[in-house]
């Protein structure tokens, strides 16, 4: 067991490479060469165009000024000063209330660590068990409940404490849970109009004989919400088109790297082979080779836009229908409209940049069936995710390399690196399992049918969590992998489980305090040094850059990555709160964390990454639900930690506390979990009243016509179809009667005048 | 353990039993002396008047046409001759649904026993592993799957059977939920018009200082939802009102027993002691003295009423809000209306004799309060119910009897009698539990806030079932009671409890069997007796009954009783399914008890019961839900069992059944349940469309306007106040712009053309 001396040197070794990774970021962001690495965001808004104070031909590149590297570190007042409300502005609702949840982290943790060392540290410290004892123990586990004699009075105070603990942070959850609430419902009610305010998504349109897409959902609408319907936009199935679109844009980086090449270097034009990643073939000229090959993709892409728009099956059972007013709106993405409960289904439309336009037409009988195959899969993943790597590792062991690739069987005899392959080997699989791990968890929700990305993140997080939970916190707690844990719980009974996982708790302190410093500290200042979009923003520069747009593109500010940020920083909870009365200890480390991570990330956010999509907060119930989960979890491992202890007359009053923590739970699902999922009529009154009343002569319909268009549709030639997007306009207000086929009307595609810029630059053709 | 004999001569006394019951109405319900006993329900709708065939003065007490008693068995046929769409008519849709629940277990089971007896029999009698054990066992034994030696493959029968038998009955219940969900929703958009349709219960209307309920909820329905609004009626406190109409009745009650025997008996006027029960206290004329005493109760109603009327605080913070259309309705009902989800709470309002109007009131917070402490007393109440009765029976022995009434020693040390109380004291106090048990349910439900009867009737239902489940099911399987099964299952691993359920299962084959026929059999054979109505009704008709109204209110129809009557069923499906695989030999029993119960349930609700509300079958999902906890519960414990058997290869694949089953539950939640809860809007709008066509001048606000009073005011003196019903009419669409008083309006009290006959009488004040 590690003793203080290692938690120091560990600690030591963690703050300096923090340390570290700090000053260089500190140096490295006063480089104007590294401008748009750093502040990405702001160039993305249009505030800056060239690093701020340029000056000589040098000074463009390296800061000459020294008077600011003296105020290297000035970066974290600056981080904290930006007011909320400016913030939210700048960044969005997401950004800010994501930053809310280490607040949350700080609130609760920093009084619960006062409270700890004022009552618990000297509680535990004044008792001689280990000492006594023949165990080993470190300085640490002096600390802990570990030294306290079996049946002890003293174990009183950790039931009080465990009570004080939970008042805490369900007082501090509610709280927040108000504050956030009422956050999302004045950002909603905000002056800005969006289009998703006045939009609901209807998937599974009935198929008809006689009648299109287009037709069925105009009818449905003007019959069923007369007085508010206003216009619809119908989804066409573009993921062929969206594929051309990308390799295109893949093609034209190519000719522009050669091109200049060549305008560097004129006396010889660049050659390329036309072979497997140019590698072997025939030598041809790179740039008539790419300019041709785009040529070629250019067609391409004209004739699938053709056949899209003119060809009715490539219309989705699916389309966004607006209304006159954000009430006609709440109430058609609140209700049910049809009979039978698995057509016509209403959503609130995502956010035009939120929708993840693959999933739109996905059937309700195949969406169950997927749901039913995901959470299978999932639960095989999180068993037995061991197996399958286990197996690779076997496989990929030294006699195996060398009887598949005799030649190297010299190099790899050298005892020293055999050694280094020996100690290697077996833990990359399961690195590049973790390392692929989210993207594995993304597909499972993308596979099973949410239409938002920010649905697919938070789903993500669940997944992710559940996932860090039974593998890392279970798994280093009760060593062992997932599926042995398994049998081992079907096998104990239900008062064992919590005794087994808590009295193994006191002892993996140490265990994760070093987590905590290597995945937390100098994990979140790695973050801050953004080392692998420096390295890809410097190569792309100097290859391909040759405008100022091709240099915005180059830039890759990144977004916050709900899906791994969370869970992680959910863990943090977790352990906090399991170790707040078991070991104090531990506390500090983890307010250390949530104070570093609030600036860092707080600075990332002004300066560089740039949301994809903006969800209102939506993912707030979860954060909430996760950290009630945590505080359940702590209970249940205090109760079996006590009654192993012999303080059994304390155990029935830890009992009330989960029930009590569920109930405060339900009660503040019913309170404030509305305000995420439903849009109150009396809001959209006001709204639309209000607006009403100052542009009376608002052309909605103009402004909403092609908020919903695919992204790329979107920047298609203007010269496409102007006339088209005025034949629907006149045409979606008259119902014909007869049932006739207007199959042949082309697709509107006039820029819309909302086109967002938040829009996946992956997708937009220029 | 019983052999087949004693099984024989149980089944013989009961069937005699049962006979015996059904003879007895056979002859009972053929005398016209007993006709509104038995054929309550004409007299109710008014198409009967008085018994069928009176003849002479003795034909009017005794049937003397013997013909009839040759066919005492017609009843039968002729309560299954009435077609399911004119019973809906007679009596609602759900008492309908409500016998589909019986039919559904007759689908079924009938296959089930068919493929048992022909597949599963021949294995499990084909084996001789209890002739050659030293166990002792039964011919029933022989039949089930104890007789399979362990380890053989035979096992793969039941596992095949299984799958069958579970896909069968998901088979069943998915069509049933699919007739069922459409019944009701075509009930729904029968052409009859009734209040509910229209109309929004709103609860939690936030108090103002300047405005009172009726303000408030005017102008925030005016200004919300401002083309669908109509009018609205406010929710008057009228629970003492209401107690003390009941007394009065009371009271009435004995004055016409009096006056009846003074009518009998001119020569002396009937007295009466003024004191408790009148058993002490002066004599005096009973006929004065209720006179009186009623005189100075209908005073005290009287000022009660103005009251009530004229207090601004008699009003609850709930009203009624009715709308233009079933379109508005819907969308108002199924939408959140304000900001703070725990306020202007909206909801469709149940029918109005639905309504439990002492629930209207109850604020947020105190709801989740009353939840959780109802949650605990019913954990308690299930799990540590024989605690206080062991504590009784203790109290009640015979020594505590002889010293508390010394007296009555004499005769209780009497051997015979001694004998006779001690074999009867131990089970009385558990007896009258158990009979107080659904009203002890149903006051928990009412505590818990729920605002209508059907509502109330379905929670106690769950809560009844759950009881049931564990203090019967496992209670008899275990023997033991709830706490030490609990206590028991805490010590258990998770793969124990399902085996050591399991193990017992096929030895308690014979009991349930004997259960099935006593609490089934003979039950139900006694409901059609009505026993107790009938001695009751008798009873009143001799000392009360002057007019023919008060022969009307003598006869007590009676009604379902979904709380007790659908557990009861569920707990047969749970058997049957239990049973299926294991001891086939018990569906038979199962069968029958459906038959019968079908048959005699019929004959009740076409002639007997008068439903109370009529909730659309808004019960369906907890049935299918709890027969499919019964299909799970059966699938754990076969694997239990199986694993005890050492049949483990069969193990995992059994593990597939409950996933597939749960899955089966969430599909059939997302696809029927919706029919259940909410109301699409296109099924509204096409309702409103052709009403509109059809009766372009309907009065509807004069429709609604009285339709939500509460009971006791609507038999009101129609002198009341007509002119105030007319200001109410012309004051609800002009909103005061000044925040001015209006609680001098008198309350209007217009009998209203909806006023149903099925108000319960008991509130109906003459």
């Amino acid at each position: 067991m590690a003793t203080l001396k290692d938690i120091e040197v560990a600690a030591a070794m963690n703050i300096l490479t923090a340390f570290a990774f700090l000053v260089a970021f500190a140096f490295l962001r006063l480089q104007p060469i590294n401008d748009r690495v750093y502040f990405p965001k702001w160039y993305l808004k249009g505030l800056r165009n060239s690093p701020l104070g340029a000056g000589a031909f040098v000074g463009k590149f390296v800061n000459l000024d020294f008077r600011s590297y003296v105020r290297f570190l000035n970066w974290m007042p600056a981080a904290l000063q930006m007011p909320e409300p400016e913030l939210i502005n700048h960044a969005g609702l997401d950004s800010a209330v994501y930053l809310r949840i280490y607040l949350v982290g700080l609130k609760i943790f920093v009084p619960i660590a006062f409270l700890g060392f004022a009552v618990m540290v000297p509680v535990n410290w004044t008792n001689g068990t280990l000492e006594h004892s023949t165990l080993e123990y470190s300085d640490i586990d002096k600390l802990s409940i570990s030294n306290i004699p079996i049946g002890s009075n003293r174990f009183w105070t950790h039931l009080v404490m465990a009570y004080a603990f939970t008042f805490w942070t369900c007082y501090v959850l509610k709280k927040e849970y108000e504050i956030v609430a009422s956050m999302r419902l004045h950002f909603l009610a905000s002056e800005q109009r969006r289009p998703d305010q006045f939009t609901v998504l209807v998937r599974n349109v009935p198929p008809d004989p006689d009648e299109s897409v287009n037709e069925l959902v105009e009818h449905f609408f003007l019959v069923n919400h007369p007085e508010h319907y206003l216009t619809y936009q119908v989804v066409y199935n573009a993921n062929k088109l969206s594929d051309l679109v990308k390799e295109k844009k893949k093609l034209r980086n190519w000719l522009d790297f050669y091109q200049l090449k060549y305008s560097r270097n004129q006396s010889t034009r660049p050659l390329t082979k036309t072979g497997f990643l140019g590698l072997c073939g025939e030598r041809v000229d790179a740039i008539d080779l790419y300019t041709s090959k785009i040529e070629g993709l250019s067609e391409a892409i004209a004739s699938e836009r053709d056949k899209i728009t003119n060809n009715p099956k490539s219309i989705m059972p699916a389309a966004f229908v607006s209304f006159k007013a954000r009430w006609g709106a709440a109430v058609c993405a609140q209700t049910q409209q049809s009979r039978n409960p698995t057509i016509w289904l209403t959503e609130w439309a995502p956010e035009p940049c939120d929708v993840y336009w693959d999933n739109l037409a996905i059937p309700y009988v195949s969406l169950t069936i997927r749901r039913l195959i995901v959470a299978v899969a999932f639960f095989f993943l999180t068993i037995f995710f061991m197996i399958p790597i286990t197996f690779v590792q076997s496989l990929a062991n030294i006699e195996g390399i060398e009887k598949a690739l005799p030649f190297l069987r010299p190099i790899i005899e050298l005892k020293s690196v055999k050694s280094l392959i020996q100690g290697f080997l077996p833990g990359i699989s399961l690195k590049i399992f973790l390392i692929f791990l989210p993207s594995i968890l993304m597909h499972m929700s993308k596979f099973e049918g949410f239409i938002s990305i920010s649905a697919l993140e938070r789903r993500s997080a669940t997944r992710y969590y559940i996932f860090q939970f039974i593998n890392v916190f279970l798994g280093s707690i009760i060593t062992g992998a997932a599926f042995q844990q398994l049998h081992e719980f079907m096998n104990q009974s239900a008062n064992d489980i919590p005794k087994t996982i808590g009295v193994s708790i006191p002892m993996k302190a140490t265990f994760f305090i070093t987590y905590i410093m290597v995945d937390g500290w100098a994990g979140v200042a790695g973050e801050i040094l953004r080392l692998k979009p420096l390295v890809i923003f410097h190569l792309k520069n100097f290859f391909l850059v040759k405008t100022e747009k091709d240099r915005e593109e180059a830039m890759d500010p990144g977004s916050l990555g709900f899906n791994t940020g969370e869970p992680q920083i959910q863990l943090y909870f977790l352990l906090g709160l399991v170790y707040a009365v078991v070991t104090p200890v531990l506390l500090p480390f983890i307010i250390v964390f949530f104070g570093l991570a609030y600036m860092v990330y707080r600075h990332q956010i002004i300066n560089v990454y740039n949301q994809e999509y903006e969800s209102a907060a939506a993912f707030w119930p979860d954060v909430h639900g996760r950290i009630i989960v945590a505080l359940i979890v702590s209970q249940l491992l205090l109760m079996g930690l006590l009654s192993t202890k012999e303080a059994a007359r304390s155990t029935p009053l830890l009992i009330a506390l989960p029930v009590l923590t569920i109930w405060f739970h339900r009660f503040c699902k019913g309170r404030y979990e509305p305000a995420f999922v439903r849009y109150p009529l009396q809001e959209a009154m006001m709204k639309d009243t209000l607006e009403r009343a100052r542009e009376p002569n608002l052309n909605l319909k103009g402004f909403l016509q092609n908020a919903y268009i695919h992204p790329v549709f979107k920047k298609g030639d203007d010269s496409e179809s102007d006339a088209a997007s005025e034949d629907s306009d006149q045409g979606s207000n008259l119902v014909p009667t007869k049932r006739q086929s207007r199959r042949g009307t082309p697709f509107p595609s006039k820029r819309s005048g909302s086109s967002s810029s938040l829009l996946p630059e992956a997708v937009q053709e220029h």
